[in-house]
C-alpha cells in the first residue's frame, strides 16, 4: 500500500488528536511554515499537521495510528540541519519533539546523562557545567540532542573528542509500528550482540523515533588556548593542518576559513580579521602539555609561511571568535543576498585534505561561482558554500557540487561528513557505498515496511 | 530448509576442492581437533574439514557454495576466544582465515592502516613501530584483526584508547550467498546512511566474513609510565578505581587482580607480587602530564589505604608484569588442574564497579567455589574465573555465573565486555536487550537467510 500523499482528512486528524489530546495538534498556518524547512536551501514543504509530543506515549500514539494509516512521520527538533533532513517532504505528520526537552538525569559518578531528544545541547552543557562535565559534539547551530544524534553530527570539536556516535550509550527508540525498543546498556564496553546503537545513530529519523538517549560525558578541561594563523595562500594553510594532525597534536579545533568566509564573517559581526586564509586553534587540556602543543603548532605555522599567529586571549575575543565561525553560514547567506546555496560536506582522509580543497577552490573559479570554503580541517571535513541566483547558476552550482563529491570519494572520502544524506546527498549513495545501499535500503524496508518514517530521505521514494 | 547436521558427503567435499584447490581444503584428523575448540571451556566440536582460505576469492567460493548447500561455515582466526565463538557446534566448514595474513597497505599520513583478517594485532604492531604508529587495542592473547573485529574485543588499552569499534574505517565483507561488500570510508568522519560498519563489528561471524579491514592507528608516546599498587581489602581496591576515574585521569590500564589471581601468576611466571588485591597502572602520554597523572594516582591509592605502590621501572619489568597479566587466565587454569572454568565477562558503570565486585566474590564464596576475579576495572569489566571439577561444581559453577551476570544488568551494565556471545551468554540476551534481540535476529535472518553462517552464535540454534 502506497502511502498517502495528499493532506489527512478530517477524520484522521481528529483521531490524532483523540489519541494524544487536541492541544498537542496543531495546523496553525504559520506554525506549519515555520516547520516546512531547515536552513538548507532545498526548498519548502509544509506538513499537514505538527504534533508536539510531550512524552514517549504521545510518540508511540502517532507512529502506532500513522503506520496503520500509512501517513507520513517526520521527527523535528530544531530544523538547524542542511539537508532537509526534518523537512515533511511528503505531508504527514511533522513531529515536533522540542517539547521533550528533559535532562532526565545527571548521573557525574558516571560521566553520564539520560535527555529527552529536545535538549537543546547548548542547555544540556549548562546544566552539566556545575559537575565540571561537557558533552563535547557541538554542530554549532543550537540544534537538538535528538537531531545531533539523528545525523551523527560532529561539528568542530570532533577532531578531539570524536564525533557524536562515540558518545551515545543508550538510546530508546519507537519504531514506525509503535514498538519501543531499549538499546545499548550503561557499560562502557559492550561486546553483546549486534550494534543496533549504532544503527540508529545517524539514521536520520528513517528506522525509529528517539525518547531517551544516554551520553557519555567528558570532564572539562581546564586549561584552553586559542589562536588565529592567517596565512599567504590556501594551500599553505592546508598543508599546516596536514602536518599539525601527522605531528600527533590533538587540538580541540582546528577549523579552517578561506579569505571569502573571513570577509564574510568580519561584514556581518564586526570583526577586523585579515582576509586572509585563515586557521582557528584551540588546544584543551589539563596542564602544560597544552602550551607544548600551542607552541608546536606555532612552529609548524610558520614553517609553512604564516604570516600572523594571534593568540587569542581570555575567554571573551575567543567565545566571540567561535562566535563569528559559528555564524559563518549566516554571515555567508548575508553576503549574498536573494540567492541560495549548496553546501557540500565531503570529508577526506587527512592527506588528501590540500588536494581536496584546492580542487574545490578551481572548481568554483572554473564555473565563475562564488562562495565561502571552511571547515573542520583537523578532520578533513570541510563545506564550500555554493551560492548561486538563476537557473544557470543552479545548474553549475550543481555540477560543481557534484564534481568535489565525485573528488571526495575517489580519494577515499565521503559524500557527508556531518550534515547526513537527507535529500541531498542522496544521489551519490550508491557510488559511494555500492551494493551496501541497498542493504541499507533492505533494513529500512524490515524496521519501517510501509515506509512511513521521514520518506524521501536517505533513498529515494519508493 | 535446515542445515546440513550430518558430515559433508564427499560429493561436497570434492565440489569445494574444485572451487579452491585440493590444497587448500583439510579433514586431517589432528588439524580438525586443533580447530574443535577455543580456549574457554565450551567442549570439543570439530568442523567436518577445514578450508584455508588465501584470498577474497575463496571465501567467496567456499560461502556462495555452502550457501547453496546448506553447510555451515564457521570462520576461524587464532582460536584465542573464550565464548565457542568460531567453534564448528554443527559441524561443516571450518573457514580457517590465518593465511590471509597480509598487512595491505600501511598509510602513516592518515594513521591507517588495511590488513588482512588474519594478521596477529602483535605482528602489525611491530611493522607499525617503524612509522612511530599502533593498533591499540589488544585483548592479551595472540588474536587475528578479524578475530578481535568480530568480537568487538577491547583489552586492556580500552580505557584510554576505546574498544575495537572505533578503530574500524572500512570492512570488505563477504555476505553469506557470496556477495562482496565494501563497507566505510578512509574518511575520519561520516554521516553517509546507516553505519553497517558497526553492525559488523561484533557480530562475530554470523552476518558475514571479513576479508579486508582498515584501521585507525594512533600514535606511539613517548612517555610510558607503569606501577602496582597493593591494597589490604578488595573493596579498596576498587575504590580506588573508582577514584582515579572519576578524577578524570586517563590510564592506558587500569586493571585490577585478586589475591587468587596474583598467586596464581606469581606460581605461573615465578614472580613474587604481595598476594594482596593489587592494581595494575599505566600511563602513555607526551610528555609532562604523565608523571602528573601517575602522582595522582598514587595519591588516590593511598588514600584508599594501598600499602604498597611500586613504580616499575624499565621496560623489562613492565613487559614482564603484561605478560605476567595476560597470561593470568593460562596461571589461574594451570592452578586448577583438572577443572573447566566458566569465565564472566561483565562490565557495569564505574560508580557500581566496587559492588558488582563485592557481589561476585561473596558469590563463589556463598557457593564454595575458587577463581580469580581480574580485569579490566577502569572500564568497569572484569573477570570471574568459575572453576569446578565435578557435576555438581558445574552445576554451582553455572548458578553463580548466572548470579553474576543478573546483577551486572541490574546495575545498567552488560552481559559481556569483550568477550562476545558466543554461546555462553545467549542465556542472558533476552533479558539484556528485551525487543531489541528480536530484531537483532530479524537482522541476522535478513543477511543470512538459510542461517549458514556460524550457527548457534549469538542466537539459539533454529
Amino acid at each position: 500500500m502506497a502511502l498517502t500523499m495528499r493532506a489527512l482528512t478530517e477524520s484522521q486528524l481528529q483521531a490524532l488528536r483523540e489519541r494524544v489530546g487536541p492541544q498537542k495538534v496543531s495546523r496553525n498556518e504559520s506554525e506549519l511554515w515555520v516547520h516546512a524547512r531547515d536552513e538548507g536551501g532545498h526548498g519548502e514543504h509544509p506538513p499537514d499537521c505538527i504534533v508536539y509530543a510531550e512524552s514517549r506515549d504521545d510518540v508511540v500514539q502517532v507512529l502506532k495510528f500513522c503506520h496503520h494509516e500509512r501517513i507520513p512521520v517526520v521527527p523535528w527538533g530544531a530544523g538547524t540541519s542542511l539537508e532537509a533532513n526534518p523537512v515533511a517532504l511528503y505531508g504527514g505528520v511533522c513531529l515536533d519533539l522540542s517539547r521533550m526537552n528533559r535532562v532526565v538525569e545527571i548521573r557525574p559518578e558516571d560521566f553520564q546523562v539520560t535527555v529527552e531528544p529536545g535538549v537543546v545541547h547548548y542547555d544540556l552543557n549548562k546544566q552539566l557545567s556545575r559537575y565540571g562535565l561537557f558533552f563535547p559534539p557541538d554542530p554549532g547551530a543550537p540544534a537538538t540532542i535528538g537531531g545531533i544524534v539523528a545525523n551523527n553530527a560532529a561539528g568542530i570539536q570532533a577532531v578531539k573528542y570524536g564525533s557524536v556516535k562515540h558518545y551515545v550509550l543508550q538510546l530508546e527508540v519507537v519504531l514506525a509500528h509503535g514498538e519501543v525498543l531499549r538499546l545499548g546498556s550503561r557499560a562502557m564496553r559492550s561486546s553483546s550482540g549486534y550494534d543496533l546503537v549504532h544503527l540508529f545513530v545517524g539514521s536520520e529519523g528513517t528506522l525509529g523515533v528517539f525518547t531517551e538517549i544516554t551520553l557519555k560525558l567528558v570532564g572539562i578541561p581546564p586549561e584552553v588556548s586559542a589562536a588565529t594563523a592567517s596565512f599567504p595562500r590556501l594551500e599553505k594553510a592546508t598543508q599546516a593542518v596536514v602536518e599539525i594532525v601527522q605531528a600527533g597534536l590533538s587540538p580541540a579545533a582546528l577549523e579552517l576559513m578561506d579569505p571569502v568566509t573571513v570577509r564574510d564573517i568580519n561584514a556581518f559581526k564586526g570583526l577586523e580579521l585579515p582576509e586572509m586564509p585563515t586557521l582557528f586553534l584551540e588546544f584543551r587540556g589539563n596542564g602544560p602539555e597544552v602550551a607544548e602543543d600551542v607552541r608546536l603548532a606555532q612552529e609548524i605555522c610558520e614553517g609553512n609561511g604564516c604570516v600572523s599567529y594571534q593568540s587569542v586571549l581570555g575567554r571573551e575575543e575567543r567565545d566571540r571568535l567561535w562566535e563569528a565561525r559559528h555564524h559563518a553560514y549566516y554571515a555567508s547567506a548575508a553576503a549574498n543576498p536573494g540567492k541560495r546555496a549548496i553546501v557540500t560536506d565531503v570529508a577526506v582522509p587527512i592527506s588528501k585534505f590540500p588536494e581536496m580543497v584546492e580542487f574545490s577552490r578551481q572548481k568554483l573559479e572554473e564555473f565563475g561561482l562564488g562562495g565561502p570554503i571552511l571547515g573542520h580541517a583537523g578532520d578533513g571535513n570541510f563545506h564550500v558554500g555554493i551560492f548561486y541566483g538563476d537557473e544557470e547558476e543552479r545548474a553549475k552550482a550543481h555540477q560543481v557540487n557534484e564534481a568535489i563529491v565525485l573528488k571526495a570519494l575517489e580519494l577515499g572520502g565521503t559524500a557527508t561528513g556531518e550534515h547526513g544524506v537527507g535529500v541531498g546527498k542522496i544521489a551519490f549513495m550508491e557510488r559511494e557505498h555500492g551494493a551496501g545501499y541497498r542493504w541499507m535500503h533492505q533494513i529500512k524496508k524490515l524496521f519501517d515496511p510501509h515506509g512511513i518514517l521521514n520518506p524521501g530521505k536517505i533513498f529515494p521514494p519508493e
